[in-house]
């Protein structure tokens, strides 16, 4: 067993060190940490992440996909492999933590292990999963959904705003889009367990004083894009009785998303990103605009009834004010339940090294989400400041995310020594 | 006096000709009719109108603010001209009458005029301003604001989305900043009286089915920008309960908005045109939300007041959000009522010539707004099919525009014998 208290300071402080380190490169004409996939400051990103992988020992290389892959070999070579990891891109705006920790605390647990002497029968893969973070492209994990087999040819024709298409960004970033495709790790060999290090990105870790969170199911997302379109007038002649505000439908509608989301009986939240109408006038009532707004629950009975329940009340209010809707909707994730094997196990290596812990549900989604297509999948959380993240002042304690690495390390050590059974019917969250 | 009925059939024909071809100048990029201020289409379609004024027998030239001008002599050089005219900008995805009407209206009535074999004792001038229809930088009224003296050094620093300012847009288009703030017309010489022909771009006097309008006052437009400033929290792990969400403050404003509009006791307008998140993320709880909006009235005490009623109610539905506003006001122009005389010499035009009218309020803004700082001012408006303007369908028919241009003719021939006493204390409207 790994001692972990004599350990945790070095760690934390190994931890703040990367962190920072990494946190540089960011795109010095967005605010806070913003290091978006496809953009030159990620390749440069990539390179530092490649080297710090080298650096651990690790056997680096950028897989098809643009993962990036760091091995450390085990002594079976035929046993199928560990794998962890997370992502080093960030949001618009973003902060230093969310994905780095998995990442950095992943090559942290193999010092650890390093330094306790021990040897892992199983490969362990380390992997910086490309581009995790939703994008202009509307498509998040696009390293994982490709090691997954989910990344389509019909993928690769989104576009961004300026008509780009993903394809092409592949291409650019160096990456062969139909390669891309083609990298599915299963059919290369077998993966015995993924499990991810992440923050919990929400305040519930922090409001209970608990140090880490074990993860029981990863929210299901439906997004939609609703379209109104109303009559384009006269904004200063046409008289108020006599309107069709597409802009008025779609405010309306932006309370419906979220009232829907403080009805939800368990973790569920709803929320509009953006109002986009398609008139530059300031004199022309709104006649076609667009609203983007999202779901998320881990509770599949409620948010399978969502699109009706939220169709059915913007409708009936657009069309008090004479204004037409179309829903284009699309499911994210649907929920995605950990291994109950993996949760065991990391439960049992966080009470044996003294960690306090709570099973919590994930309100983002992960790279987990598509590792789990692959092989059984478990995530460990660690407090968030405050809940804040996706912003400038995402934080978390060195010393918490020291812990966290601390549960990571024990609980690969046990899950290569365990075989886990298929995965069971998940119960209730 | 001008035999109308006989000529109106041939004056249709010959505005339909008109304003169909002038139509043809459109930006192929956009939707309707869009034929913007400063754009390439714009300028081509200047010359044209300066072609066709010229054909109408007028010694054309263009001013230093970039209004194209003709003059009709008269009979008495130093008497103080007679001047009407109006616009051919268009908004985006606008129409085809909205300011065309009262240019090409005006040479029509000269037509007539010179049919009916009468010399006017006075000049008269047909003027074509320059991009009266809001634009990028925010102004309306260019080119008769300059007239008036009303365009400020300042006004030149204004910016578009590009960062383009106004100054080097006049640049760009072939005119000197300083000469078009030197313009004003005031100091040449004085001016007898202003009129302007324009569609109602409202369904009052379809609804009403009569032909013609005289305009008793023009709106007042009250325009804010809304700043909403909330929380930047992750959209999927932030609880409800525990959110700062800037784009449903927004919402509820957009809702508070119209609210303020349906409440006006006379002719009030409130339209919300623009929701902006700063945030390009979807997955973001949006922190910073500006919202465009404007209102109109022509109740200049009900409107005074729109400020400090809708500024409390946004305020207090925001801070029950946790979300802070900044609000940004301006006045874009106060209420100015048409002059009580030329408003009798028009009536009493329109009664001679046997066309029935109605006195009528304008909810849209027009450069005759800026003229009646110059002199006194009129106008009269043709019905507007289905009340629509700013938009493909706007619609006037040409019969109700020759209509129109009858009674323009006949009050210009009115004005240019009539003395009018400075402007009376306007009666409520």
């Amino acid at each position: 067993m790994i001692d972990l208290t004599d350990q945790r300071r070095d760690a934390a402080e190994r931890l703040r060190d990367g962190i920072l380190e990494l946190a540089e490169y960011r795109d010095p004409d967005r605010q806070g940490w913003t290091r978006e996939v496809f953009s030159a400051v990620y390749r440069e990103s990539r390179n530092w992440v490649a080297r710090r992988m080298a650096a651990a020992g690790l056997q680096v290389h950028e897989d098809t996909a643009g993962n990036i892959v760091g091995r450390l070999s085990g002594t079976d070579p035929n046993a199928p492999a560990l794998v962890t990891g997370s992502h080093t891109d960030s949001v618009d705006g973003g902060g230093r933590f969310d994905g780095v920790v998995g990442v950095l605390g992943a090559l942290e647990a193999v010092q650890l292990l390093r330094e306790s002497g021990q040897r892992l029968r199983r490969d362990l893969l380390v992997v910086d999963f490309l581009g995790e973070e939703s994008n202009a492209f509307g498509l998040s994990c696009l390293g994982s959904r490709a090691i997954a087999g989910e990344l389509t040819r019909a993928d690769l024709d989104r576009q961004d705003y300026r008509g780009v298409s993903l394809g092409r960004a592949y291409r650019d970033f160096g990456l062969d889009p139909g390669a891309v495709l083609e990298t599915r790790w299963a059919r290369a060999a077998p993966l015995h367990a993924f499990i991810e290090l992440h923050i919990e990105q929400g305040p519930t870790l922090e409001q209970r004083q608990l140090p880490l969170g074990i993860v029981t199911a990863i929210t299901g997302i439906e997004r939609l894009v609703a379209t109104f379109m109303g009559s384009p007038d006269h904004a200063g002649t046409r008289p108020m009785y006599a309107r069709k505000d597409a802009m008025v439908a779609a405010a309306e509608a932006v309370l419906s998303v979220r009232r829907e989301g403080c009805g939800a009986p368990n973790h569920g939240v709803a929320t509009t990103t953006r109002i986009e109408s398609e008139s530059r006038s300031p004199n022309v009532v709104p006649s076609l605009v667009r609203m983007t707004s999202e779901v998320r629950s881990v509770d599949s009975t409620w948010l399978s009834g969502v699109r009706g329940r939220l169709a059915e009340e913007i409708l009936v209010n657009a069309r008090n004010l004479g204004v037409d809707v179309e829903f284009d909707w699309s499911t994210d994730n649907t929920v995605v339940h950990a291994h109950s094997g993996i949760h065991d196990v990391a439960a049992a290596a966080a009470d044996a090294i003294g960690i306090p812990w709570m099973p919590i549900p994930s309100g983002a989604t992960h790279d987990a989400v598509h590792m789990a297509a692959l092989a059984p999948m478990g995530m460990i959380f660690v407090p968030s400041k405050a809940g804040k993240s996706h912003c400038p002042e995402e934080w978390s304690d060195f010393a918490d995310i020291a812990t966290g690495v601390g549960a990571l390390a024990q609980t690969l050590t046990r899950l290569d020594r365990t075989e886990l059974t298929p995965q069971h019917q998940p119960g209730p969250n």
